[in-house]
């Protein structure tokens, strides 16, 4: 096994395969942590460089080559397929997305419109050219969930609170899923453009979905990432699906069709393995903020994880969130290390 | 009943005894919602108007009168007794507290010495000036708990990631834990002041533990947090203990001595009352992004809230977080005559 990307442990795992060892890569292992990265985005704008196929390509293998991780994940942003589709907004360092003009009327959400392919070519040309580099390397495609997605278009950037987004769902539901159908068009394009291209399995981020109650999630969001993870089942590539503080929400994950459900490091792996059942494999969890603890500590946490995971039916070892900017990228080599050498 | 505060319906629902009805009151009910108190605070530093008894008491009385609540809760911020007790720090308007020098060394722990009663005087007198003007409506005494006052302690101000506190806690657990039982000492005396003053309840806000997994909580937290609460055992009086983002920590921190655990909207009061367990009421848990809704849905979802909580032993009904400070306080008014009509 192992000579093809579409055989590799990463999707073996995330189809509840045997493997011969742990998979693992790293949320935002692409990124900020990486003073090569650090090097090649000096100048140039986040949105700038998403769309330029030589620097996703070259950002994309930093860490595949850094790390020896199990797989690549496309460098890309959330928001890159709405800027695609024609909406202002702006990646701002040290804030987030910032959108021009908020999606909150009737006439703002009849202004969000589909995604062509042609509108994220350089999205497949970055995959066209990443495959042959990474060989037997999975490339992992992904896109943000529906509701994520709309609470940056509502709010206008990142919120504490998702007080606008919930005023919407709770007050204008039609509105809502409106807005939520748009966008799930525009992530299923953005995902199938990818597919297409060749990556080999995709991740589904509903960053922020654990703002929400099971009951609500179920009722406003459920029913739009399903009709992305579903719209998908015919590519057979695994589906991944992830969010952050979403205890609650695992269960429903799961249901909504993904082969992998992400979890953070709020519930443990076995747990975790309980609730979603023997139809999905596990993504995680090993807290961001323990890579900043003595090796000892990453050591003991780290094999804690790998022991927790084997409840799964299938396990990819990864963070339980993103990599944070200030990580010592020597320890995330090292922790590869240890996972491929339990 | 409920001629005496300590035999009022929020007290008797706390210890699980018959109420006349659901007793409801707000956290951040005393705050920016109210016309009344921006006009009041104006020109007034935060930390200025919680050391002054006149300001305390007309700031706590605000919303009693306004909306009918069913107790009061002490005007004041969980970094008080922090700076009561020496640590340079403030609260700015917009970010919250911001210490002068945050706490990473053992240096910086050594500096942290107890509070002494007369430290606080100024509470101690609020509350003597409070409690005829309250008559029969209890006083909820507050203080922060230990995990969520280290929080900013070592952050310097709020965080999202907890990223030093937590390699604090991973990297260096003999001096987390020196950390975390002066704080407790703290607590407990600030706690110890309120109660003596004659508060009938007192709530332990955990605002940030949700951050942690439920095995970091019990080894690096509830055993300073069960200090202080078992350290008011002989008090008499209700223990509330609340935090944000806690689905996976209700048992514990019900087991860490509480009566009541407070619960955010995450997780419905039904499967609260399931986990924690018929040695514990509940509070909780309207999403406050709910008070921003038309009220067809405010009515609905505090309807299923209460139906929800009578699977508790007993039940205070609140929010599952803090009052926005943009809510319409005519929605809380609305909402406290609606509790009172079920």
């Amino acid at each position: 096994m192992s000579n093809s990307p579409a055989d590799s442990a990463l999707v073996r795992a995330c189809r509840g395969l045997e493997v011969p060892r742990t998979p693992v890569w790293f949320m935002r292992q692409a990124g900020r942590s990486l003073p090569e990265y650090r090097k090649i985005r000096a100048g140039v704008g986040m949105l700038e460089s998403c769309r330029r196929p030589d620097l996703v390509t070259e950002i994309t293998l930093q860490p595949v080559r850094r790390h020896d991780v199990d797989a690549a994940i496309l460098f890309s942003d959330i928001v890159v397929p709405l800027a695609a589709a024609g909406i202002d907004l702006d990646i701002v360092a040290g804030t987030g997305p910032v959108v021009a003009e908020p999606i909150r009327t009737a006439a703002d959400v009849a202004r969000v419109r589909p995604l062509t392919p042609a509108d994220v070519d350089y999205v497949a040309e970055a995959v066209r050219l990443l495959l042959p580099e990474l060989g037997a390397t999975p490339l992992i495609g992904f896109a943000g969930a529906p509701f994520t997605l709309a609470s940056y278009l509502i709010e206008g950037g990142p919120s504490r609170t998702y007080l606008k987004t919930k005023a919407m769902m709770y007050g204008e539901p039609q509105l809502w899923h409106d807005l939520l159908s748009r966008l799930a068009d525009i992530t299923l394009t953005f995902l199938r453009v990818q597919v297409a291209a060749g990556v080999s399995a995709v991740q589904l981020f509903d960053s922020w979905a654990g703002a929400l109650s099971e009951a609500d999630y179920r009722e406003f969001v459920m029913p739009h990432s399903a009709r992305v993870l579903s719209g998908l089942e015919s590519a057979g590539v695994p589906r991944i699906h992830f969010g952050v503080g979403t205890a609650v929400l695992l269960e429903a994950m799961g249901e909504a069709g993904a082969d992998v459900v992400g979890v953070d490091w709020r519930t443990p792996m076995d747990r975790a393995a309980a609730i979603v059942g023997p139809g999905h494999s596990l993504q995680g969890n090993l807290d961001p903020a323990i890579l900043f603890a003595p090796w000892e500590v990453v050591e003991r946490e780290a094999r804690r994880v790998l022991e927790q995971g084997r409840a799964a039916r299938g396990h990819v070892f990864n963070l339980g969130h993103g990599v944070m900017p200030e990580t010592d990228p020597g320890v995330l080599t090292r922790l590869v290390e240890l996972i491929h050498s339990v």
